[in-house]
């Protein structure tokens, strides 16, 4: 079951157990303003859900929590950060500060980061960048998921790509895997017993599996020697686009791991404490080709004039970032949901801690 | 018919016909330099095939010989250009050297070019930047073609995404329409008499339009008032990946008509001669993450280990690049291919400018 909490008490929460965890203050209020942040916008599965994963790599080692991140080479315009396998979503803020701080005073900020941890949503770090009032973008790899078009196995991770800009009333923020479909919501429609309403995951690189009951088949998902395989987005034929889903996340690749000289989505493993993901992180100064205001302006009229198109019968035109922001109001007005067993999970990672739960659960 | 032809006779060919337009011995070269790069790479819609097209708009005065690009605001690592309706290539030629030179002292170029024209393929101008020896990307907003998730008439121009990285034994080369396919799809499968095979235009935003005898909706493509449109890459539903494609297209706008504060897409028209598309070029220097040659090796075996994945039975896996680099060594070899209509226009064009054929065409 899911029920909704007070996303300030949830916080204080997360943040009571990340300091139990030995991280400092500051980190600590990092973590949990990002993870919260990720809940309020509505994209749960990104949020305190995965407290459980990440106090499984606490325990092992694979997240090391006196990691600093540290910049191994830099230029006005650019930086690559040695993370050092501390926690994904301390890596990400660091990176996107630097690109920001290079963006502000030159006008282009990339930073590439590798030995990191999984960190969350793209979107979260592209948006600290429009936030600040620049052009923001992040992507990260992962462990093999994505089948390349013809071929029979997964090799690319789901690569998603972070995008956002300022806008009024709120920023354009793009969020997307670029498989067709994140693993995450495959797990979501094995959990609510749905079967899979599109061609999301094939076998041997063209076959369709979509029965939420193919056990055997969608387990595979997690195993990269497996036939089993997230399509890319465009599906598996060149005629749907395939290969466009395909090479984006190859772009994303460059990016990350390429660029960085870190570890390549098939070198990716959570049993492997010695490697980890790599991501990169872009900010650009709209000021450097012209007049800020009249842009961001000009850039929110153009998507104004889309959300007034003429809407296909009982839908709704959303510009990226209006559902999130819709959720937002929701969240902060209802509260934050969360399941019952992710609620668990929880409470026994702070008993563990001697973090009591009993002000924050109610 | 189709038949071929060698590559440079006609490369001279449309050298001698843009001299006789106006356009200096140097420039010539360039739009002949491009034109036949494109036949060569096996993308026909975008080579000497368009001679007609540009030829009506040299004409008209929409295309201006006389024009120079022009820088209208700088930084160390940053340009905008008024291309005062130059043509398309050599404006794009242009700005990807602005980008390229930015790239070599400060890492980073990005160039927003407005008041430009068609310009080909944004691959071309990414390659640019690979022959470099640097990280190039190339889009183009164009006329309104693709239908936003969920409304019900083109808005998003087709919008490409052109991104080149060098390696070895060739440097990997995506360009991709953000809509499924692009304008030109449609229009080789019209004249092939062939049914559309997949889902690749819509009416009213949801309704597929495969048949290729459709004459009535398919006219319509090319009136962005109307209620037919290119679906985006990942089809009109949310569950395939609509808004992904959608959100593509919107992010090649911003760095396009929103940055350089040029025409958007729905401003744009072949009628208008006081409007023109925008453009984007990127150049980045691998150098400023690592050392190069270790970062290309590393890329170039990623990309044969994609190559040697096992593939579906029947099947090639191509990695971007490699179908370029196949049709180039094949036409070289036997030359490129025109087709019978295409070569009728250029020898009219020729007559008309009173450039002799006979030495080209035999």
């Amino acid at each position: 079951m899911v029920k909704r909490y007070n996303s300030e008490k949830i916080k204080q929460l997360v943040f009571k157990i990340y300091q139990a965890y030995g991280f400092s203050n500051e980190d600590s209020e990092k973590v949990a303003a990002t993870l919260l942040y990720t809940d309020l916008h509505g994209i749960e599965s990104h949020g305190v859900q995965r407290l459980a994963m990440y106090d499984h790599f606490i325990q092992n080692g694979k997240i090391r929590v006196q990691s600093k991140p540290e910049i191994i080479k830099e230029t006005d315009v650019s930086a690559v950060v040695d993370a050092h396998f501390g926690l994904g979503q301390l890596n990400g803020i660091y990176s996107m500060e630097v690109a920001i701080q290079k963006a502000k005073e030159h006008g282009v900020g990339i930073v590439t980061t590798k030995n990191s941890g999984h960190y969350g949503i793209a979107g979260f770090y592209a948006n600290l960048a429009a936030t600040a009032g620049l052009i923001g973008m992040s992507s990260t790899n992962s462990r093999p998921a994505m089948v390349p078009t013809h071929a029979m196995k997964a090799f690319i991770g789901t690569n998603p790509i972070g995008f956002a800009m300022p806008a009024k009333p709120h920023p354009f923020i793009f969020d997307a895997a670029t498989s067709t479909v994140p693993q995450g919501k495959i797990e979501v429609y094995r959990k609510l017993e749905k079967d899979l309403p599109a061609f999301w995951v094939a076998k041997n690189g063209t076959e369709p599996v979509t029965s939420h009951t193919d056990k055997k088949d969608l387990d595979l998902l997690r195993d990269p020697d497996a036939n089993v395989a997230l399509t890319p987005l465009g599906g598996v034929a060149e005629e749907t686009g395939s290969h466009k889903g395909f090479g984006l996340g190859i772009i994303v690749e460059i990016f990350t791991s390429i660029l960085s000289l870190g570890n390549i989505s098939t070198e990716i493993s959570p049993e492997n404490l010695e490697v980890g993901p790599c991501q990169s992180f872009v900010a650009i100064d709209p000021a450097i080709f012209g007049d800020k205001e009249q842009i961001i302006e000009r850039f929110s009229a153009y998507l104004q004039d889309i959300r007034h198109l003429p809407a296909v019968p009982g839908k709704t035109i959303y510009v990226h970032g209006d559902k999130e922001a819709l959720a937002y109001e929701n969240a902060k007005k209802y509260g934050i949901e969360i399941d019952d067993r992710t609620l668990e999970e929880i409470t026994a990672i702070a008993k563990r801690l001697h973090v009591s739960t009993s002000e924050y659960l109610n």
